[in-house]
């Protein structure tokens, strides 16, 4: 039972003490440097920082990330086969800017040896910013103050600003501040790992996939006191230029020093410090980065960020992040009223959300956002299936965008098609460039449902925006070759009457690969087909000129259409009707099940310790796909199909995928297991902050992160938009006095408010062209409309089913068990022999999380 | 329709005349001289030497083999998971003694450029040897007679004898000849590859595995005119030391002038020829490698074996050569009468088989024998399957040293059973030290039959030769071991009742992958299973001190034997009623039928053209494993079952694989399409004389070499062992007048002879103990007893049914098909982007055909 095993875990409140606007630590501790660097991340959607110290040493790994921009390499197959992917991408850890060394009286400042009367490190969930203030007492006894902030703009998507303020505070001594740009993806890294951060076959070196460098310098200088530093990829040919400039303030007499080289801008400021005279130095850094364009432009870029970043001064620059921040929560927000824990870890989340997709503009969202190296920066369909529905509902201009991007992308998953023998499109499984890059197709490429994905998002966004403008220009290409692709992998048999089945895929579910008629790939791709054969009708209704061009842009034939509504009414969707579940897929319920109750916590993740031959053969999961398909589809399933479903495949989840716990606790809010769904959000909103699947080194998981959202908003908040309309059926925890949020549909922003007693809307117009702000709504059925300034309350008399079976404890309800005649047990006989580390990855990365 | 799209092809008559005892090339060519280095082979089964010229240059891949001589690597999997193969291993081209250049009048003979009045290439299959006459009119105008003559010698194995002869015909001229012992496995190979010859992706350079130095230099020398070169593998740690000394006989005077360095040792024989005074050189080379012996031993070893060698001298060694061959076509010899092209065909097979097999001794037979790189010299499935069964009816020693060789792969087999998490013994897919190799576990490590095929070819070979001493010393730790690994693979369910299930495994037809209850390893296993329990009570009732030591060694209980029965008894064997056939799979008929009608000839070989994913959606073989069922276990099928099978399963199998072919001539045969019989069989006797899977270039294929064999003696001569007894039911194609062959059974040899009205059978005593020299077969149903001095006559009114449906034009009789409504059509679009070479090694190795 996958509850059981949730590691009961809980935050060191000694160190990080509750605040619900922020993060903060306050005490240093080396044992978990690389988590730390994760969680205290300051990002923008386009540029990355790791909580590497300005001191630039101890740190697990050094990460600086532009979104995007990769490296790509050969990918060389142990063998080899038609259609493999080829062609390798990887994020580029960026030259560094946020190198600030720190010396007083020559010594160093190294937080490992320092000897700190205070420590306290916050990251700012309202300004956004990242700021740690440090008393030291240095080894000849002198004290000093040292404050450092940190952002990276929300509004200068180019820009960060990183400042460091030294105050001796008991006499005085020379002070150095050394500045630099780093360029430590080929240099020679001088930083050290302290053993203890070090986690499991997680050397960052050793997982290079680069043979050469990466990097190849084309500009180095100092000039006017400004550094620069550019490059060019040597395989993907991107371009990058970064430059910096500083703003010294301060009463003291100072020099300034510099040093320049292909992989070093250095400047070093030597201050004369008295006692009580503060030095502050602010560091404008910005970063240009391009697929084509030369170096040269992007220094020009450069010149003209800094120009702008100088003379607004970093004063302005933080107001401005403040000020974005403020417009985000004002819809972001959710508040769960007197559980100041809670509201710290949701909030935290939420924070993450807008740090992964702020500015992404035109780049997707990665799967750790811009945190770390892990999944190698690659997109997936996390965006589409677990930050879509926040971006949505809170920032649809930044759902639109990640929806533009994949628009991007179809002129590669058109080629891709070809190679695969298919019509139509064919998003990749996991891509920085559009090119599949899963190396390992059972649990990558074959995941064919990721296209269903995006066009689920696509369409949830033009049902909640009322864009029709978007949909004209740009998704309905999406939607038709990605409903040809369907039409064409899928094929008729005929058992007495013509069913549509589509063979030899994998669901979401990555512990069961390349099946028939994985449920939630085929009801995914019903409502793909559906939907394209519905936005064409749209279309020619709306736009008769438009019509036209996309006919012929496409080469659209009416039969095609009618073939597409065809292929979704005949789509087989697996059903037993003596357990009354669906299986995950139509031969799912022969395999043998896994006793999930007798397999110790120390071969957990599975997939860490079994083959997959040996995993694929039993029904045991690493993700509930049938679950997630009743959320998706919810109007598809009926509410008992639903507590069969859920009760019948929870015991068999392991949960071994991060994606998991949001799932399980919807849907278990939905059918009544109230307490589920509560451990299960619990898990979720925890994923990074407790580190509960070890591997927040690596960056943070940001699916999960939109997850929280959905679980509170979906699960709790009970709403559904299905149809075209927003629903709700809610599901208040009883331990929680309130739930509060907000989402905008079409020109409107519905807040909403859950008590025990009642459900509060009420809507305030938002488009400035007035239109469509009224928000049609079902509370249980009954429809509502609430007009801005109308706000309306449904009284609620109960919080839906409560459930009281015994889940977390008995096995598999209902399950098939293998027969008892059998000599070996259910569980396979852990494995003697550990996979050594010869992996060009961390093993974690085959699959994905 | 597989036998429409075989490739018509003939030999070039002209160049390799028609002669049943050798293989002859009448003129020299460059555009094939890769197929011809493996076509004229020598080898004796430890050492294999590639038809490289004497002179070193014009070589496609040159090419020096010892058998299980490897190198290892780590595989570096794209995306890594627990229990992939780790450890790559690599047949060395060890270095090469061929090289014997030859200088006149300092002008170089090389066959590219030279003026040739004559030549002349000829592989003697009743002497094992390879000998090359050439007249050469050198750029001066004189004519020099140059004879090569070379054997890998059966009776001492690590011997290689190599003889030139010069003389010169006209004039007199400074000869020298520079004989070399070459590292070319790490040195800078010298050689010269004509562009013609390059097999598309296939540059023997690129595929190398290796980054570093393979050989490490131990010792080398020339001392009492001994060339001594010594090394061991850098990772592997496997020695090898190679020497060479000469016999130079002439009237002419001469000197010799030596050079000796880590890669290179050379002796030349500078000799003033007389016009009409001949030059000889002989040239005795030895090898001695070893897994862990020190160089130093084996340098012992090597000079032991040339004291031996140069006292005997080339002739007597020749003539020992020529008398080994004698006794093994005694018994291995099949004649069909007047039919040359044909007789010459099926002895280039037989003769290779020798080759590959005859003084292997302690290794097993590799895939491509020694005769090329292809598959890494990888042993595979083909030894038991296809090689085993001649081995065992014509040299049963030979047979029992490959079964010898996979009991010392036990203690490996085991380590990889706890791996997979499974109890007993897991054979690797492909290996040469024991360790799974198989980098693709779909279509490698799930091929779990591999653990039935071992323990069939060793109960086929107790059967025959009645070695129980085998059996009970070495046999049942596999049986016991093997059956074990299948009772924990397996589950039992209820569906009424009780039946055992095999899930998650791949049958020899590697396009589908990873299914359940594939036909081929369910009755394969259930065959394992019931020897195993049969071994264990025949060993208590021959010897009850062997069983209990059995007992005790391997832990058995008597439950596990029990359980065994009941797994056999319980066996699911799939079958469809109302097509009255055995679907490959319990899902087979579930699938799409792939119309290989419809596709075009330049898409084949299918796994070169199309995904992995797109192939196994569909119905289409690369072989027919049911139809290979139906031969290992005939006895458990109807003959209209084979019949139904057989015309099903025929159309959409691709025949991609070399193994193909065999399988479906002998089942044509036996259910009564004995046109389809014989263009099969002649398909699977030309897959190499004329490179009919255009890969010849990469080493002969041994298995079909093997199944030339079958297809005769089990296909024509319709002989069967089922349950411990010989049968007959012959099937003479119409036009041979007679087939003859000869079989070992326990102290006999049988002769049979088959004419359209008869089977003559013949006994004779080979065994010197005299034991059970009768023979009693089964010929259609009435049993005879053959003594020695007896012969039997059994008078045959036919020859078999004789079908004439129209097998060859028609499509997939009785194939479910997809409803018409499906858009696109049955084959799924050629993809118009090809796959570039980035792969370690050829494309097709990641699948064995």
């Amino acid at each position: 039972m996958n509850l059981a095993a949730l590691r009961e875990q809980s935050m060191d409140r000694s160190r990080f003490p509750i605040d619900e606007w922020a993060l903060t630590e306050t005490s240093y501790h080396e044992e978990d440097l690389g988590l730390t660097e994760s969680l205290f991340t300051v990002a923008n959607g386009y540029l990355g920082m790791r909580a590497n110290p300005e001191e630039g040493r101890d740190a697990h790994a050094h990460g600086t990330f532009i979104n995007g921009f990769h490296e790509t390499w050969p990918i060389r197959h142990a063998e080899n086969a038609f259609g493999f992917a080829r062609t390798g991408q990887t994020i580029v850890n960026v030259p560094d800017v946020k190198v600030m060394k720190i010396y007083v009286d020559d010594e160093p400042l190294n937080l490992g040896t320092a000897d700190l009367e205070r420590y306290e490190r916050v990251l700012d969930f309202a300004s956004g910013e990242l700021r740690r203030n440090l008393i030291w007492r240095t080894p000849s006894g002198k004290r000093v103050r040292v404050d450092t902030r940190r952002i990276v703009s929300m509004t200068e998507r180019h820009l960060a600003v990183l400042s460091v303020e030294v105050e001796m505070l008991s006499g005085s001594a020379p002070i150095v501040i050394s500045s630099q740009i780093l360029n430590r993806q080929d240099g020679e890294d001088e930083y050290h790992v302290p053993e203890a951060a070090m986690g499991e076959g997680m050397d960052p070196r050793k997982a290079s996939r680069f043979t050469g460098r990466v990097l190849q310098p084309q500009r180095h200088s100092i000039e006017n006191g400004r550094m620069l530093l550019g490059y060019r990829c040597t395989n993907s040919q991107m371009t990058l230029a970064v430059a910096a400039e500083h703003a010294l303030i301060t009463e003291n007499s100072y020099e300034v020093v510099t040093r320049c080289s292909e992989d070093l801008a250095k400047m070093a400021f030597r201050v004369d410090a008295q006692e009580g005279v503060a030095v502050r130095l602010d560091k404008f850094c910005t970063y240009h980065t391009s697929r084509g364009v030369p170096v040269r432009e992007l220094v020009d870029r450069c010149e003209r960020t800094l120009d702008r970043a100088s003379r607004q001064g970093a004063d302005r620059l933080r107001a401005d992040q403040k000020q974005w921040y403020a417009d985000f929560w004002d819809t972001a927000d959710v508040i769960v009223a007197d559980q100041p824990e809670v509201q710290q870890a949701i909030r935290y989340n939420l924070f993450q959300l807008a740090q992964a997709s702020g500015r992404a503009d035109r780049e997707g969202v990665a799967a750790k956002g811009i945190s770390g190296s892990g999944y190698e920066g690659h997109y997936f369909w996390d965006t589409e299936v677990y930050v879509a529905p926040f971006l949505t509902y809170t920032q649809p201009q930044l759902a639109r965008n990640v929806l533009h991007f994949r628009f991007r992308m179809l002129p590669a998953a058109r080629r891709r098609a070809r190679e695969l023998a298919e019509t139509g499109a064919l998003f990749p499984w996991r891509t920085i460039n559009g090119e599949e890059a899963s190396a390992y197709y059972a649990a990558g490429t074959a995941q064919f449902h990721i296209n269903a994905d995006i066009a689920y998002a696509l369409s949830k966004y033009v049902d909640a925006t009322g864009d029709t403008e978007f949909l004209i220009r740009n998704g309905i290409d999406i939607l038709v070759e990605t409903a040809r692709m369907w039409a064409g992998l899928g094929f008729w048999r005929s058992n007495g009457e013509k069913s549509f089945h589509i063979h030899g895929v994998t669901g979401p579910d990555e512990y069961t690969t390349v099946v028939n008629n994985n449920l939630f790939t085929n009801v995914m791709a019903r409502y793909n087909l559906e939907r394209a054969a519905a936005a064409v009708d749209l279309i020619r209704d709306l736009d008769a000129t438009a019509y036209q061009q996309m006919v012929e842009r496409l080469q659209l034939q009416a039969l095609e259409v009618d073939e597409w509504r065809r292929c979704a009414a005949g789509m087989t969707v697996p059903y037993e009707t003596e357990l009354g579940i669906h299986p995950q897929d139509e031969h799912f319920l022969d395999r043998e099940v896994w006793d999930l109750t007798h397999t110790p916590a120390e071969l957990r993740p599975l997939l860490m310790h079994y083959h997959p031959l040996v995993i694929y053969r039993f029904q045991v999961l690493k993700q509930a796909d049938v679950v997630l398909a009743m959320l998706l589809q919810g109007d598809r399933f009926t509410l008992e199909e639903k507590r069969a479903n859920f009760e019948y495949y929870d015991p068999i989840t392991t949960g071994d995928s991060t994606l998991s716990a949001v799932v399980q606790s919807i849907i278990a809010a939905e059918v009544g297991h109230q307490e589920a769904a509560l451990k299960y959000f619990r898990a979720c909103l925890h994923v990074d902050l407790m580190d509960l699947h070890r591997n927040t080194v690596d960056g943070l998981h940001i699916a999960s992160a939109g997850g929280v959202w959905s679980a509170l908003v979906f699960g709790f908040g009970g709403m559904r938009d299905h149809g075209g309309r927003l629903s709700f059926d809610p599901r208040l925890p009883t331990s929680w006095p309130s739930l509060s949020f907000a989402v905008r549909w079409r020109g409107a922003r519905l807040r909403v408010r859950l008590t025990a007693g009642a459900l509060e809307l009420a809507a305030e117009q938002v488009d400035e062209t007035g239109a469509d702000c009224e928000v049609p709504v079902l509370v249980r059925g009954t429809p509502y409309l609430v007009r801005p300034g109308e706000p309306v309350t449904v009284p609620l008399t109960d919080q839906g089913p409560m459930l009281t079976s015994g889940l977390g404890s008995t096995p598999a309800t209902g399950a098939r068990r293998a027969d008892g005649t059998k000599i070996t047990a259910g569980v396979p006989e852990p494995s003697a022999i550990t996979n050594p580390v010869e992996t060009l990855g961390p093993v974690y990365d085959r699959t994905h999380d």
